[in-house]
């Protein structure tokens, strides 16, 4: 079973939340027990979990990256986006999720996020699921 | 089948060598050939492979991580764990990792760490497993 | 299902495309529908996704990384290659990818790099398929 879902992000770089969407569609493909990989199929953007609650922690994810990997840096890919391919393979772009009773299994404090680095765009997520 | 194993960490951060235990594990759970989806249900922490001879690696990879991203950098999150979160996004919370003949398919030199960023506290690793 | 594939790397540090090879094998073992697990058994390489169309976007990846994390910066590692020890960590030595129709399933830009960081050696990638 293979299904995208579609995000649509507002700024270059934003972190959006996606765990309800990816528990109603794993819920809807009739997935109770095994594991999903979730994947973007682009190359500027990524994949992670972390907080939920506090959307500073979002935030300093994306000012720390951009202290690290800043956008213009003597790149030699010239489409202006090298900084959003780098943190795509840092963050990483698939991310394997265990799945019990139709839901992802996640800590309490733990969120899905789709990772925006070259944004506003719409983008798509994929839902890989294999029963256990 | 998913399972929990509990892992304590004494330092704020620390990488905890838990290959052994995930074999056992693994052993008990009668998984002979498959995958698994080894994943930390915590926010601040990580779960990552790397050399399990040397402890020097460990403590390179603690202390560059901690240069890279200070503990206090004027993060907005409020509670002092921000690097914690940023580390957590980009080691990876969850790892999938074959399984032959009951183990762990390793590397000779690789090992499997819990890695604790905003320690000491008593953590969890969940291991699910999917068989071919 | 278990299979590796040889990679020869010809400098220190050299992103890989391993897109071909990876269908071929995934084709030739059979595998129509279900999800791979790749990995690299090696403590400093790693495997990722990125773009596969221009070349200098592997090469800001590998300068960019090397900026953050320089190959001799007082490591207590004393092989001379804790940096690869890190960046493997970072980019990660594991990756879930779905397949259908006996293909790997990416996005018109991404293509799999065998990632080395401490090279030139012979290398390799074990590819674990779980079918559907």
């Amino acid at each position: 079973m293979l299904k995208y879902i579609n995000v649509k992000s507002n700024n270059r770089q934003e972190f959006v939340d996606i765990t309800a969407e990816l528990n109603a569609d794993i819920s809807e493909m009739g997935m109770k027990d095994g594991i999903v990989c979730l994947f973007v199929p682009h190359t500027s953007a990524a994949i992670t979990i972390n907080e939920g609650a506090d959307p500073n922690v979002r935030r300093d994810v994306i000012t720390t990256l951009s202290r690290l990997i800043p956008k213009d840096a003597g790149y030699h890919h010239m489409e202006g986006n090298s900084d959003a391919h780098l943190k795509s393979s840092i963050i990483g772009a698939t991310l394997c999720v265990p799945v019990e009773e139709g839901r992802l299994v996640l800590g309490t404090w733990q969120a899905v996020y789709f990772c925006e680095f070259d944004g506003p765009r719409h983008r798509r997520v994929g839902i890989k699921a294999l029963k256990a």
